[in-house]
């Protein structure tokens, strides 16, 4: 009877796939749907994986047919749906037993649930998963966060499906309790910006120098041999390049641009207010998503405007070399900023989170996956506790290689009209950054004149006053 | 014995100043302070209003003193103390008082203290309450939030201190609940992008066109009596006009440049992506700030990178020109967007807030008062269902003046090296918002590609996939 190794709970499209490979992987597998449907279906279609497949109709046969002790990869929608599953598990399950919530929960919602489970005996791990339905099929990116003692016993299962970057599997453990979450979190705003920077770029393509979609697909194929090589920029070349089978007409002139958002963006964003770090190319990206909700808005307001005048256009190709570096630097500021916030939840929650492991299991399986991970992962191996990505050796040549690029498509958007939000934010985060004598120095005269918060001086310690007014 | 008509407990800078104003205006109030030193040392500052005022040593004289039923401000620092000092005062009220959290509560707390004091017979009200040191002394704007019938038990003494604007009080009910200090805490959200983008432009002023502090000083003067006419542009050009007496240089210069926070940009920016409403000029004044801090690592990045070349320098009077025009197009921003937060919390929480008249409150008193508040607050009359304050007659037509202008601004800011953050949100948010046709529909195309989310199409209802890989 009880003869599978693991079991999986939620047959939606993440669920399925992360069941099916784990069976793959020659571990027996119990599954189980709230919806009994679901749960045939998945059975019907699991092939030649039959044999390795426990369907259970009910939660009472799916926890008797796991091995004691169990580990239960939960794969519902997160928030209210994983509480009640737990709820509904607990009674069912044995001390030892190990509950991994695989969903893309609130990291916050996984530290009461590890403070929920205290003493029940039961093991908890909050477990982030990316990679898409692709991932989940054929290896995911896995980032762990509970006791680093159950993180051992699951170790070479979750070892198994992950994704591998040349032979490396792409899993770890992070840290306790909420650690796995926090940084699925950071990895998802991460990825807001990355596809937030590549529309921009899109965006002046298409908008200021007229190409259509085919044209711009072959730049970012081209693109996707150098520095920018990775997922995000093939698969918008693969989108680019597909035609409407009823239009004739390339797909993505056809989507409505509204974008969706599940909330792994704002919570980067809110947590990242809550830690006082920048995050502004995903508060950029999150921002953009917002208006592009908007679209009556934005029909009401293109009427009342119209679009901008264009300015001064350079030939293609100029531009096509800027826009790839812009990108490139664009870049180094997001994955700077979700480090940066990263450091700052590792020491506030003592998670000592391992930054270079991070980048490393990111290089395979997830969607931000790139070459430009794999020199993330060196420049933190080589200086573990740098301050910033951005005062690492290849990272400060990085952004001195394409700083001027940069600083012509922020400059050239500004006077044609294109919308290149994320990309400005970086650029403004670097020049705040590398300028040892900002302004917010007025800032501390204001709020001293008006609410006398005192200020420091750079000549003497302690706290002043202005003689405002005297 | 019992004589005062209110008590305020707290006699900090903004306590006790708000206790001198309201015996100031004839009212009797009763003061206590935790440390007994601090009540003594507010006595004795008192002068001529000590008839009018009872300082106490106990809670229980305190009480006491005051007629029933009683309004009771309490002015401590936000959080823990509010709790705590409601847990004290307690059980020495009686039923039909009314506690007034005069603090700068986040509202959710507000919100949560509103449900504790239900059924016990006490009266809540969360104040929002702005000017500093002075607007407490002589006038400040008050946001009240509450039970209308609470707000109008409280309503003449309120009236009586608020500031008053052309003869109208500075003071409104804006809704039930957490209202007031939900508004309160965008006014700072607002407070905060206001202050950033003057700090920008007197950047541009200091480092790019290398103005002394008494030049730009008078630079800020003159546009005080232009469209940027506000309490904000004038203490900028008073500070920068004050010598250190140490020095003898522009104290400006001697200010260590890294900025404070207390919480409530941060709040703003995270009510409003909890909201998805854009508030990009906030965010970027709150990253600005915390840049600020970081002035090892600045230090640091200007060894590692130095400072950006100088292009392009046109001649004085253009820019500053333009830099006024850019000011108010950033202030078109960032008040559309604050306002736009507004909305949206109004509809979650039923508030109804009236806009005009939060406009309204704000012209005097507060720290963001200024002409321009005049015009939101006409706008909101004439339309209160407006989408956004961008697309009223007389801002679009504000816009349409300064867009050239902020667009200058913001590119030649960027071939320069000099960070203007929060001014290119404000225009990479107008260029988006005029924008009918988005560049979001790659974004739905790339997710649908990697997770299935699906996208709806310009010519067919419902919600589709792509034909990928097939």
């Amino acid at each position: 009877m009880a003869e599978a190794e693991i079991g999986v709970i939620g047959l939606g499209v993440m669920g399925a796939n992360l069941a099916l490979n784990i069976a793959d992987n020659g571990y027996h597998v119990a599954v189980y749907n709230r919806t009994t449907a679901r749960t045939d279906e998945f059975a019907a279609s699991a092939g030649e994986l039959s044999d390795k497949v426990t369907a259970c109709a009910t939660l009472e046969d799916f926890v008797a047919a796991i091995r004691p002790p169990r580990p239960v990869i939960i794969m519902v929608k997160a928030g209210e749906p994983v509480d009640a599953q737990i709820a509904a598990l607990k009674p069912l399950l044995a001390a030892n037993d190990i509950i991994i919530d695989a969903g893309n929960a609130n990291f916050r919602d996984t530290m009461r649930r590890f403070t929920d489970l205290e003493g029940s005996g039961l093991t908890f791990i909050g477990m982030g998963v990316s990679g898409g339905e692709e991932g989940a099929r054929h290896g995911p990116s896995i980032m762990v966060g509970g006791a680093e003692d159950a993180w051992k016993r699951v170790e070479p299962v979750l070892t198994a499906i992950s994704a591998k970057f040349e032979g490396e599997a792409c899993a770890a453990w992070l840290g306790e309790n909420g650690a796995g979450h926090f940084v699925k979190t950071i990895h998802n705003g991460i990825e807001y910006a990355d596809m937030q920077m590549i529309a921009e770029v899109y965006g002046v393509m298409r908008d200021h120098l007229g190409m259509d979609a085919p044209t711009i697909a072959a730049v970012f194929s081209a693109w996707s041999t150098g520095p920018l090589d990775s997922y995000l920029i093939d698969i918008t070349a693969e989108v680019l390049m597909v035609q409407d089978a009823h239009t004739g007409r390339p797909i993505a002139d056809i989507i409505v641009d509204a974008a969706g958002q599940k909330g792994t963006g704002r919570w980067s964003v809110i947590e990242s207010q809550m830690m006082g770090v920048p995050a502004t190319a995903i508060e950029a990206a999150v921002a953009a998503r917002s208006l592009s909700a908007m679209r009556e808005q934005r029909a009401l307001a293109q009427a009342e405007f119209g679009l901008p005048a264009q300015h001064d256009r350079r030939e293609g190709q100029a531009v096509i070399k800027d826009l790839e570096k812009a990108l490139l630097a664009g870049k180094v500021a997001a994955y700077a900023q979700g480090f940066a916030v990263m450091a700052a939840a590792s020491a506030e929650f003592k998670w000592n989170l391992p930054m270079a492991t991070i980048a490393r299991i990111w290089r395979a399986g997830c969607i931000i996956r790139s070459r430009f991970l794999d020199e993330i992962a060196t420049a933190f191996t080589n200086d573990p506790d740098v301050a910033n990505l951005a005062l690492t050796p290849a990272f400060s040549a990085m952004i001195r290689d394409t700083d001027a690029s940069l600083r012509r498509i922020v400059a050239e958007s500004a006077m044609n009209g294109m919308p290149v939000p994320a990309l400005a934010s970086a650029l403004a985060y670097f020049d705040t950054y590398r300028r040892a004598r900002g302004t917010a120095n007025l800032i501390q005269a204001q709020r001293d004149f008006f609410g006398a918060h005192g200020f420091a001086r750079l000549d003497a310690e302690g706290e002043h006053h202005g003689p405002w007014g005297s």
